[in-house]
């Protein structure tokens, strides 16, 4: 079973009605909805939601097509970056998918979206065609406002698909395909975020940390404490237990405890088995041992 | 979804024609079968198998009755102890069934089969009448020539269903209801026995260590090694990385190197969770974050 996951994320996190509306598109779909999650400061909602892979395209197209029809970007403002109706539509390779299917699919599913709503769409991450356009961040560069009107005028923001400008309502889209995020921070016994600091620049990769590191030091005022938190970006390679490690070390030199840390939001078995086969010092363990391995369905 | 694993073992390990036809029994159940280990030194087969409750009661009793009728415990050698053809019928809370559930379910089954076999049939562990039928090895005790004896002369070794006299082909069978049984060794970089018989004594219950472990010294003569060998009979009380981390410090009182550990066989999710929280010290994560954990499903 060549199991994907899609985390879509659309430009409302407000209006439960619209909210609603927009996730219920998934319910005529064999796909097993794990979180949604709106965000009233971003105004902005994300969705996550597993099957397989045919399942998930015609699911995720329902659901960008109903965000695409209910919201409008002219009104629209929140914390969080955005450009478009459906802002970002990410395609997650999670059991028997190659990344190169979930790349495939990205780009098919883009080219249909474009064609569908004439809104300019965009391919990020492991889908772009081109190096410059692997960040999202880069892709998204000025937001709604910014690039409504640099689209037509800058030929470096030309869609990969659709029209040379942008969608009066619905703005862009970006659609990509990626590697199984895991939002995990490391919490420090300090209330001084120069530290959280100085640890992210060690272990994220943009300083010279670990490849598969995002990292930025946060204050959580609340318990007069700094986290790093970071993004995981592909486990596989750089796992939980060898930065958090590091960042044990690193906090140490500090006079610094590590007394905690948290995974927000879902992620695979495998990071968490990774991390009990390291601490264990396993030898031969396999993931078909585990039970619910064999328990693996789809849908109701 | 009340899922409950059933561990069957009986008494034929060497005629795989013998042993297909008793597993071949579960086909036409929903049930997922997870291992099938037939042991020739033994003389014995080990099923694994999983679903609901209904289903997996059902299933355990098509194959008792197949190794009943096809298995003669007059030819039967092995090393491992044994009283019947159908040995022992232990059923394990897996998931949304409490242990109370499995202990009506082992007893029902246990009257049923009696009934349709006039096998003696014993309740034994979490299931057992009276505290002296907990441990499986009393109430196996003399095996099947010394049961054949014992039974209809000592009161105290009448069964709890069927008839005061051995079942003169299969025997005597156990059912039982007891928690997830978990193999985990700890290999110690020596070749010295006494050292990991004394670690044994030291982390196993018999002699005062901790609640839910049995633990013996155990020579990996091949690989020139020692290991701690042992049955976590409950991982939710007694879990696995405190057990390894007591093995560690007192293998470091021997001035011996802990090199890796094994787990044998299945286990389920949450013993390996466990062991991750602990190491990265995990505030709050809940196992409802498992991507597998809103993928189970039972069957095809």
């Amino acid at each position: 079973m060549k199991l994907v996951q899609c985390v879509p994320n659309f430009s409302e996190g407000r209006d439960s009605a619209v909210i609603d509306e927009i996730v219920r598109t998934l319910d005529g779909h064999n796909v097993t909805v794990i979180d949604v999650s709106p965000d009233p400061d971003h105004h902005r909602t994300d969705v996550t939601f597993i099957g397989e892979l045919a399942d998930v395209r015609d699911a995720a197209m329902d659901m960008a097509i109903a965000a695409f029809e209910l919201i409008d970007m002219r009104e629209h403002t929140g914390e969080h970056p955005r450009m478009g109706a459906i802002d970002v539509v990410p395609f997650v390779p999670v059991r028997s998918v190659e990344m190169a299917e979930c790349v495939e699919l990205a780009r098919e599913f883009a080219a249909v979206f474009a064609d569908r709503t004439a809104v300019p769409t965009y391919l990020y991450e492991e889908a772009a065609l081109s190096d410059d356009r692997r960040n999202l961040a880069d892709v998204r560069r000025g937001e709604f406002e910014g690039l409504r009107d640099a689209i037509g005028e800058d030929p470096d923001r030309a869609p990969d698909f659709g029209p040379e400008h942008i969608h009066e309502t619905a703005g862009a889209t970006a659609v990509g395909a990626r590697f199984f995020l895991v939002a995990f921070n490391v919490n420090l016994a300090t209330d001084d975020n120069d530290i959280a600091n100085e640890i992210s620049r060690a272990v994220r990769h943009s300083s010279g940390g670990y490849r598969h590191v995002k990292a930025m030091g946060f204050e959580l005022s609340d318990r007069g404490i700094v986290q790093v938190s970071m993004n995981m970006t592909d486990f596989r390679y750089t796992p939980l237990f060898r930065v958090f490690d590091t960042i044990k070390q690193e906090a140490a030199r500090h006079g610094v405890e590590v007394i905690g840390s948290e995974i927000v939001g879902p992620l695979p078995m495998a990071a968490l088995i990774d991390v009990a086969d390291h601490y264990l010092r396993l030898e031969d363990f396999d993931e078909t041992q585990v039970l619910e391995h064999h328990l693996v369905g789809v849908g109701s």
